[in-house]
């Protein structure tokens, strides 16, 4: 199954200017292809940073997602702070400068020009209807910080994260978490390799916790759900979806 | 000025099943307060991977905050997270197991007095009119993930994270970044420690780019604010705040 670890970039979220809606974004349409995300970690824009952040991430797991940072300004490192993770060189790539100058209709000036600048080796994705590519180098994909950018290339390439998606089931407990943690506990000795979550709710009346069971396995779920079912009293349960 | 790293520990959050609502909340109080968030790292529910970030953490910055995972289920693994970072024992503290009686009015069950289990050698610090104290294990605060529970334990403790605020102005530029990128960029070198961020917006009529300005010296906003003025086509600008 695929891993994936999200680097947002950008003093902009950090000073809290800003709400990274990216990751959360990421984080749900990479559980529904079945790929798993293992760490989401967050910084400021320096290249020094960022470059030790994508080597480790990019050795850690199976693809690695940018979000933040490209863009023609003084404060839009990733380009050159992915390139030094990997000891790249910086290059022009004639073919967005090309894009540029189309999509302008005129020649593109130096701070355009800067967008065209890429890692040595990056291959190019056509990214949807988008004048810019998505860029990749080795398994990291380097997307924009603007929120409908960011999703349109996701869109585009979505289908090489796709794994095993998992099954779901939640249970809507009317007890507090602390009178059903026993029932919980026999329920992962029974099923080690199910992944339970316990979520507490505040100030809702119809019920206390929401319990999330999955597997990849459909039928390890169903068998899961059925026995923890009856491991707490009817009255408890007020829904299961 | 003191810097924190947050530490936001949960499945939930890394399967897309909830927004992390929590560490954008202490990335925009930090800043009123003048303090520096420096990285936030979203990790998954496991012992080792706790102790490891809080460890790398409370040595890097000055404040750490952990976000989630304290309670009574299978899944609630900062406190042994935590404790395992600095080599400390886990310790029955009477003082919450009192509360938890006090708060119950009944004898706490086992699940229950896992809450009571604390890093030994931790400070409470009592929250506001909540029964559960903040634990604090060296430089760490460990905050619960429910955002109200956590919400009013900063409250009470918000004045320990006290800085020197930043002076902060916007400009709305109608311009695309492109164009205004060498007048930022020779901003910049006529004010080195500006804090300068540049934030392109889509769909947006009345304007292309926000511009913020920022830094601890009024009068050096203020003067970087003048001169970035007189670098743009006053048409340019659509509004300083």
């Amino acid at each position: 199954m695929p891993s994936v670890g999200i680097l947002v970039i950008g003093n902009e979220i950090l000073s809290g200017k800003v709400v990274d809606t990216n990751s959360p974004y990421f984080c749900q349409e990479l559980r529904e292809l079945g790929a798993t995300v293992e760490r989401i970690v967050t910084i400021a824009d320096e290249i020094d940073i960022i470059s030790k952040e994508v080597r480790e991430l990019s050795e850690a797991y199976d693809f690695v997602f940018t979000s933040g940072g490209i863009g023609p300004t003084h404060d839009d490192l990733t380009i050159r702070g992915v390139a030094a993770a990997f000891g790249l060189e910086i290059e022009r790539s004639d073919g967005i400068a090309d894009r540029l100058r189309r999509a302008a209709k005129r020649e593109p000036n130096q701070a355009e020009l800067k967008m065209a600048e890429i890692p040595a080796g990056a291959q190019l994705l056509d990214a949807g209807d988008l004048w810019f590519p998505l860029i990749v180098v080795k398994n990291v994909y380097i997307y924009p910080g603007i929120p409908e950018l960011l999703r349109k290339k996701f869109e585009s390439a979505r289908d090489r994260f796709r794994g095993e998606p998992f099954v779901l089931k939640k249970v809507y407990v009317r007890r507090r978490e602390s009178e059903i943690a026993p029932a919980l506990n026999d329920l992962l000795r029974e099923f080690p390799d199910l992944l339970l979550g316990s979520y507490p709710k505040l100030l809702k009346s119809s019920f206390h916790v929401e319990l999330t069971l999955e597997s990849r396995q459909a039928a390890y779920v169903e068998s899961a759900l059925e026995s923890l079912l009856k491991r707490l009293p009817t009255e408890a349960i007020f829904k299961v979806e």
